[in-house]
């Protein structure tokens, strides 16, 4: 929806020429999927705060939006799509000048044995988080003690619910198959995480593999079974409620059945401006496609709504026939569990060796005020750089809120920008007690970091 | 003393050749006079809190620290330090072979009268800040209403200063002689920072020139007057206390005399490195010497204790052996008053018409967080970019925190590499609901100043 109507808005005068027929298999449109679990917490009130734009709106702005509409097949040849009408079941066929494929990215979803039991959730749609709502609710007034919930995968999506379980009173649970939660950090990094879980009464289970769930027969679930336990290869663990967590992949079907190109996690291949490369008329941006990263030089597929809403931004520029371009990204991520806060950018060290890296590592212990300053927070920094050139690779960020996370921007700038960590360690960032020690964390570890990649 | 630590570091097997003497006027060193008030507000309860290095840990570290020893004169020919011992008046000549300037900045103080009056008060050392407690407590035993504070400049210092005097109960006015205070930041978002603290119950005289101090005869103050008013050329205002927060000038009479080179504000020019060209063996750092600003390429006068730490620690590498440049500043700087927060980097539209530029300006009234997430909180941004170019002239934050200051660190390193707001727009920065709308405030801003300066 951001694509279409930044084309609209670039068209301007020329607006007329331009028909713009958007298709939705959903109920909904231009939500803020990353609310969900903020919403479930008990954050957000509504779900319809969540809502950034109805299909109202975006109707008097001009688009012609269809709502329980899916795109089932792509003719690349014909240009047309063959479209379903979801509720009448009704097929029929839409000819295009040029076709955009922004279908998203679908959890990853284990075909276990039990994983279609009532009480085994995911959390990527509004329609989702009302299920999670609903389940709780129901399971919350038939036990006496507490709910238990099961959080399968230790991610983003994973810690936040594990904090929005804990606000419902439940016992909580994360199951995750790594050596620490937060993957996307290093292991000595995640296991910060880990401490702050269980300091919060988050019991953490990790290195352990979902093999399946244990269901009972249950008259509230009617024909369906209800889930009563996770089963691993290291156990069975009682759940009333388990949510699944464990990450996304490209949802590209579309696409790959038109014969596009798709790269890691079956996310589309585009060029900077989201057009398919050796497809004319063929466009594509958001959670199904891959983008390119800047520090690795490989393409990857990244799942969040603010590259989304940039290529969008972009696809649309172009398609309303200005000139827009996406420059890639570095891997920047932030994310918060109770006053934990947690961020990252550029490569971890699995990442680092992957692309062939030598690198090494500064970290630092420090607060993110002075440390005489009134709720000084402990925030540890560990920094990645080249070995040799002193070329930063990566920031990771775990420390408690206000102000540990979003330190990780400047260092995204400072990757995006090809700086070193002694160039970083030097640079002017700001200082008053309330904010910062007089060196920065980042710029401790940074200058660690440079002494041991270039010593 | 950074600079002295760090040669010692740094010469390591070869430290027992470097013999390093400090003279030091005052009773104290290495404390942080950013910390002063908000010991003064309550916010850091004890003094000893501010200090970072103790005199005795000094010396214990190899340092010969003479505490109430005073430089006098500069004699580069004759390769000697003339010293006053404080306590006893007695002098002495001291050889060296590299002599280091760290004589900070002092308060610019009017010459006005009755500016010496008792309760005319500084807050630049440990002493002034416990002058102003101990003043505070006198006024607020002998008056039954409202100690009345007047506070004279209304920048970083003194918003600071006028939420200490709040903390204290005090009737707090703030008087200033530019158009808004925070005049580090244009009028329009020094606007902002008057409406705030009007909100908070501080009266704000702007455009008002103080002309003197009325006094009254006191037995508490001896043969001293007592500061009863504050005379302005729009009128006088009645006051228990006065706190002087008018901004620093470099202290660096010692070197003027000794006719070292110095520029803006009396600061010494050094180079890179912190050496005073064309004077061997001479070094100077710190609050005292001029910095290169990488946007305007001019020599500016910028007393902020996170360069004078970093110039220390350069100084001190030189000086020990090592090789370490000072990289230059960019004019990064950040403040609060009560939950406000304020911050700057690059320059202002003063600035950057000065330095001969053309600009655009984009401004974004946006939020902290996702607008629907707890606490979101407003947020303004101010981006200038140079006409034609687009390339980032300076940013100006001022919004309530937590979470709006430090995110001037990502403006600051989009500067320092010289990139153009466009590309700051779609830079990878970190977003969470959180942390952020999805569209970060910066980008937002940053992408309208694009807009603007290419338009």
């Amino acid at each position: 929806m951001s694509a279409a109507s930044q084309a609209l808005r670039v068209a301007g005068g020329r607006r007329e020429e331009l028909e713009v027929i958007a298709l939705e298999r959903s109920h909904h449109t231009s939500y803020s999927a990353c609310g969900i679990p903020y919403w479930i917490a008990g954050d957000v009130a509504d779900r319809s705060a969540l809502v950034a734009r109805t299909a109202e709106q975006h109707r008097r702005n001009g688009i012609d939006l269809r709502m329980r509409h899916e795109a089932i097949a792509l003719d690349l040849e014909g240009r047309k799509v063959e479209v379903r009408d979801v509720d009448s079941g009704a097929e029929f066929s839409l000819p295009y000048d040029e076709v955009v494929i922004a279908t998203g990215a679908a959890p990853a979803r284990p075909d276990l044995p039990g994983s279609d039991a009532a009480g085994v959730l995911g959390v990527q749609t509004l329609d989702d988080g009302a299920r999670v709502l609903h389940w709780l609710d129901a399971m919350k007034s038939r036990r006496a003690e507490n709910c238990r919930a099961v959080v399968v995968g230790g991610g983003y999506i994973g810690i936040e619910m594990a904090e929005a379980m804990l606000r419902h009173g439940c016992q909580v649970r994360v199951v995750d198959r790594g050596e620490e939660p937060m993957s996307t950090l290093d292991p000595d990094m995640g296991a910060l995480v880990r401490e702050a879980l269980e300091k919060l009464g988050v019991a953490v289970s990790t290195g352990v593999e979902v093999r399946g769930f244990d269901t009972v027969r249950d008259e509230g679930t009617g024909p369906r079974e209800r889930v009563r336990a996770v089963v691993t290869d290291a156990g069975t663990y009682d759940a009333d409620v388990v949510v699944l967590g464990m990450g996304v992949v490209a949802n590209s079907d579309l696409a790959v059945r038109a014969g596009l190109p798709t790269g890691a996690r079956g996310g589309i291949v585009t060029d900077p401006r989201m057009a398919v490369p050796g497809h004319d008329g063929v466009w594509a941006a958001g959670d199904c496609v891959v983008s390119f990263d800047r520090v690795s030089q490989r393409r990857v597929h990244v799942a969040l709504g603010t590259h989304a809403n940039k290529q969008g931004r972009v696809l649309g520029t172009n398609l309303g026939g200005g000139y827009a371009r996406f420059p890639g990204i570095v891997g920047t991520a932030a994310s918060k569990v109770c006053e934990l806060e947690i961020a990252r950018t550029g490569l971890r060290e699995i990442d680092a060796r992957r692309a062939g890296f030598r690198y090494a590592v500064g970290t630092v212990d420090s607060t993110t005020r002075a440390g005489y300053f009134p709720d000084a927070a402990p925030i540890t920094v560990k920094v990645l750089a080249e070995q040799g050139t002193g070329r930063l690779l990566g920031v990771q960020i775990v420390g408690y809120g206000p102000g540990s996370a979003k330190r990780i921007d400047a260092c995204a700038l400072a990757l995006w920008n090809g700086m070193t960590a002694a160039d970083l360690a030097m640079a002017d960032l700001s200082y008053a007690p309330p904010f910062s020690p007089v060196w920065d964390p980042v710029q401790i570890a940074a200058r660690r970091a440079a002494a041991a990649a270039l010593g």
